[in-house]
């Protein structure tokens, strides 16, 4: 897939220029001359275009979420985090957004939703809209079951898989042990939406 | 400041070799030969450097919270977020980032910090640590008060600044209208550490 695809038009978005720095498979820099709305002249913005991604909240039947230990190079440490992964689509429609969560699930997890589970869309959000186009889709997946036989694909540079009860979720938050925006944001709409409860303090 | 700042060692973790792609005063594009510990050998990985930043949650005395509303060039949009912005420092001391975090404060909301308010550190989190170092710093300024005859920064791409109250964020998280990292990821670490409540619905 080519990242550096080309925005669609927006009401009161003026392009008039773009220049590509660099590009490869998973990413492109660019700069842009663009007016936004508020403004009469445009403006030079570089941007670094990324695929979108989908991250989830995999509950267990007993309310736990699961989280994966996830070795990150650029930041050279390993993370407690929700599975999250990209998407091959660059226009992706709701199914295929729909079905890299649950594939991600299984890759990521060694688990799937259950026969008599839902998956429940919980919008989106920018990881750093100043930044990059990147946007993650997120998604509720409950209940979700281990799968026989599967493991977590050693590929995935995951070296530990567990359930957390929501109460060990918001001390790790606390804590300041989870910390990246896919697992804040999450949660923050998780909590905002009612579906889980951090209890006050 | 270079923004391609060497990553310190980490214990466990070893660099063989290095490609820069693209530099500018913004952002670096890199391959890195990386050995993680849990690995026997290196692996190619592309990440994206950039300077770390400072996200404000900025409460009025009567707890509300400041939300700026942006209009954010990469993803054609403008979107109702907390005060932010970029730290000069490559290696900052906490005494330049709390400052960092009041200049933000001040520029974005011309509002600062109450004589008697205090500057509360809620630890950071990684906007998306696949792909960038990028680093947050989170605060919470409480009580803030607006500065007379001070306007926000005509240089910013800030269109409106406004007080929200917690149950109005929390609607707006809810109903999908806050969308951007900073944003969700300060509402969860305050939801978790009890410094604001969100009810159950």
């Amino acid at each position: 897939m080519r990242v550096n695809k080309p925005k669609p038009d927006k009401a009161g978005w003026e392009v008039t220029g773009e220049t590509e720095h660099y590009a490869d498979d998973h990413l492109a820099v660019i700069t842009e001359q663009v007016r936004a709305p508020s403004r009469s002249h445009p403006k030079a913005w570089t941007t670094v275009r990324r695929k979108s991604a989908v991250v989830i909240a995999a509950m267990t039947r007993d309310d736990k979420l699961l989280l994966v230990r996830q070795e990150r190079i650029p930041i050279r440490a390993a993370l407690w985090e929700v599975p999250a992964g990209q998407i091959d689509e660059a226009e992706p429609r709701l199914e295929q957004i729909e079905a890299t969560a649950l594939r991600e699930l299984r890759e990521e997890t060694a688990h799937v939703l259950a026969s008599d589970g839902e998956l429940v869309a919980l919008g989106d959000f920018f990881a750093s809209p100043g930044f990059t186009d990147e946007q993650e889709y997120l998604f509720l997946a409950r209940p979700v079951e281990p799968l026989r036989d599967q493991k977590i694909d050693p590929e995935e540079a995951i070296i530990d898989c567990r359930a957390f009860s929501i109460a060990e979720v918001q001390e790790m938050i606390a804590r300041h042990e989870i910390r990246d925006a896919n697992t804040l944001s999450i949660c923050a709409r998780l909590v905002a939406r009612g579906l889980i409860q951090f209890v006050p303090r």
